[in-house]
């Protein structure tokens, strides 16, 4: 079966193997790619999706929609982890293709309407574009098949703060807006990045001794954050929060454990902005009043997905 | 070695036990209570802990004073889990030893300031009084031997909120203030009860099975929370936040892994007053800017710390 | 010299009186009504607006565009002001103009960029539609010739809470977005209503001899909230923050008195969300770092204004 | 009749001027002075006052009781309008008098329990010292005669920021407290202390031409506001918060006019931090449901004031 796909993409880093994905693996149809402030300045994320597409041999396909250069109340803040560009300082030619004069929420609310039920959205930036997608047409929450937002933690520690992962720290506000909005939202977080979307020495080697395109550019890409991550771990590892969010929307199988849960967004606080409580059944109190606005994903089959991401850079 | 204590509890379930751990573990040398708001009516906590007293065996020998009834800003609520007078409905004789005169602030301040590097303090309640005192008094931070806190998650799911624990939810203002006080603090959070303060059918059978008077007060303290655990996870269980945060600090040895870190507190937020961000070395960004403020404990000896309650139930 | 305008409005009430002047008035050009959510349901305003148009003998010369109908963060609130319906319970039949396709947002962003230094605003509803069009189209800020908005208070008491004034309070994100995106604005505030936008018995007297088709209507909408006042205050009275702000706009010599300030909003807070605080030269400390980013209007001409309310009621 | 006080200051500045007329004034009783953190270093303070004792002739017949060095949550910040110790640069030698041992909050408690019904705090600073003294010992709240209170706006512009007055602005949770505990309160603004606090040159020449040690101490004191307010509104004036709270409490025919009033504290938000909600009857929804917490003055007799501050000056 094939999933049709919007990917709404901040491109840095693991954002661009979620795109060879959704590019290139048989089960998937790309539609559109919308992109969203998040890692790096906004220009560089443009070029990086492009090239992306052109690198998975696909240039001038799949159309490419700008979307909002900053968060909706305007703190933008890039992360430092896939280098400046968000490529490992990776050096390459500028693509064919160019983006869609059409705006990413027009975008995305034509393609959505014209196919109900048809279209699911990866949600692997700040969900800026999702939520102004949504303020203007909000029957897209209804519309949309699934939405799979990667983002937020599961009750654990961030990524950017100890209580906030990156996307939902970059724009809470919009989180807020998109978790209350009734999508058929599945969500990715990064304690699910950590347990299952984690990958270590064994599967690196696979990727680079395939010798192609793709695995090169795999690692030319991974450059910086495994760097990083050498340094502070000493070992060679790599995580793949947006492609194994992808990786789970193509095939559903993947997805080892999950649980209806409600998640709210804290906007306000001082250490806390960003912060997504998840409310598990049974264990504080007042839980049962509330209706579950979202399915958490708990455990992800790591070697399936592995399997499926090296499929692609073959 | 013996280890001088001030128990600062908001009596009911487990404080009890703490409670008795502190009179009659030959390491411990109990030396005041001081009760603080929290789990029940603050006049019930206060006959909880005499009447804790009385059982041991001690009644009249270690005076009780009483603090400050609410928290900073006086937004109490109880918790329904230790039934409705925190002693699982269990009716009882008032004991014959009646509270001292003197505030608990200044029962606090007067024996730190009286015994510098000498006393520590068990704070097993929200922390409104060592808030208090130290705003009264604030050189018993470096005077006080060491600060053990039962409060907070090591972020982790909470037990009233997904955010937040009890005690640091019902003053989070005090804690905020106690944790930014200097003092030499140890924190046992919520997720370490979870981990190492818990009790299965094996270990209640054994207390069961004593056959004392002491071993038939933990079964009738205990009888609702475990039937309400029993209905929840289809298990004979119980928790052991107080009494562990105790037990370790007669016997640092029952502490098995602990890192320095540093934790801040949220007093704002919608969804996340009374969350407590610890921030682990590396894990994420600017945690290198802050001094650590707490040492945090991540795993004790569950086995050792059944063995030292055991030991003082018999 | 014609001011070209849109009028932005959640129509009950005085939002009418002031599509009147911008429909009516020689020197006012008003090329569109785009419609927010605010003071009722949407529809009732939607068909308010309509209505007014039909009534000013201008029905399918001005295009009706409906814009969000919630607030960015969804917790919309109505007014009781006006009565249920916005128009004092007045009945009328549906106006034969029907809104347009077209999303408001997307006409304001087409109208500005068509025309740029040409087109100015009257935002007389909450500022939903405008944020939402600046962060689809960042460049109006500086393409919109003038942003007039009816909003918030000059450090004096508000008509929802003490702090806040109703537009600023249903949607305090969105002005915090507007305020702060450059635009070319002139606040005027509910304080300003109070002190120069507000008729008394004499002028409400001169509008009801008037004896004109519009006379009657401006009488029949003003019903609900003149019987209000009178009950509270034991006087004839009318109070007109948006007629004042678009009579400014076509008029600037009705401006007796402003200055260039800093409006900062408040999101936040307990007590204060929607506040917007006014930093007055050379009053507060730290007030000199800050750029202005409006002039707000101290004193304006109430009887000039009120010569011209009636001129087009004739 | 005479007024049994206790006065509660961060001496500088006007602050004196306070103490001068309890000291001087033949219907005043000043029978404490506890400090608090505000104006400038606390050390300062006390020397202030004690200095303040001695110039009034009455040095080491009222007490000085150090109170809380910092506010609640620990961020203090100092006032620059009164010079860098608060009395205008002014060089003085330590006064004779020294601090009592006993704490302030105990000092309050234990005479406003021992009097009950007779003793009124003149709180001239932040509330932080109240707030101790009153979770300490609750039962204060209803002991106390009166507590005349300096501090907040009347939703009107403040003198740290547009929102807030400086003694709420620097203990907000300590305002909160103390607003919410019964007290009977009589609130004197900052807003009253611009229309009714506030002296031009005729009575500041009025004082000079006394050619008193006191006028002088007033001259010498007032040194630095006054230059300040030279340069910044060109003319010679100086604002008497604290004294005119003094003069109303010693003389209640001073006050002009007054209401009762709902006011509600902001401790959060990110621009309003130390704003006081003041809930007018009639003006704002929702204010009929609220029950008065506090007498706030309107317009107080500054005639009346000048001259009882010239009688203790002579
Ligand atoms: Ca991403
Ligand atoms: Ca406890
Ligand atoms: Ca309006
Ligand atoms: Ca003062």
């Amino acid at each position: 079966m094939t999933t049709r796909l919007i990917i709404d993409t901040d491109t840095a880093g693991d954002d661009c193997f979620s795109l060879l994905l959704g590019l290139l693996h048989p089960n998937a149809s790309l539609e559109a790619v919308t992109i969203c402030n998040g890692n790096v300045a906004f220009d560089l994320q443009v070029e990086n999706a492009l090239h992306t597409i052109e690198v998975a041999g696909r240039g001038g396909e799949v159309p490419v929609y700008l979307g909002s250069a900053r968060p909706l109340m305007g703190r933008w803040r890039a992360a430092s982890y896939h280098g400046s560009n968000g490529m490992s300082e990776m050096v390459f030619e500028k693509a064919k293709q160019r983006p869609e004069a059409k705006h990413a929420i027009d975008a995305i609310i034509d393609l959505v309407m014209a196919n109900p039920g048809e279209i699911s959205i990866i949600a692997q930036a700040p969900l800026t574009n999702i939520a102004l997608a949504y303020l203007k047409e909000p029957r897209i929450a209804k519309a949309l098949k699934q939405l799979w937002i990667m983002g937020g933690t599961d009750n654990a520690v961030g990524n950017v703060t100890p209580a906030a992962e990156f996307n939902f720290y970059v724009d809470p506000e919009a989180a807020k807006i998109v978790l209350e909005a009734g999508f058929n939202v599945t969500l990715s977080t990064w304690t699910l990045t950590l347990s299952s979307g984690f990958f270590h020495a064994d599967t690196i080697e696979r990727i680079a001794g395939l010798g192609t395109k793709l695995s090169q550019f795999y690692m030319d890409v991974s450059q910086t954050p495994m760097k990083t991550a050498k340094e502070r771990y000493g070992a060679i590892m790599n995580t793949h929060p947006d492609s194994l969010t992808t990786a789970m929307a193509i095939d559903e199988d993947l997805i080892l454990e999950s649980a209806e849960v409600v998640v709210e967004m804290e906007v306000g606080g001082e250490t806390t902005r960003g912060f997504s409580a998840v409310y598990p059944a049974g264990m504080v109190e007042g839980w049962e009043k509330k209706t579950p606005n979202a399915r958490i994903v708990r455990k992800a089959d790591t070697a399936g997905f592995a399997d499926m991401l090296i499929s692609v850079l073959k």
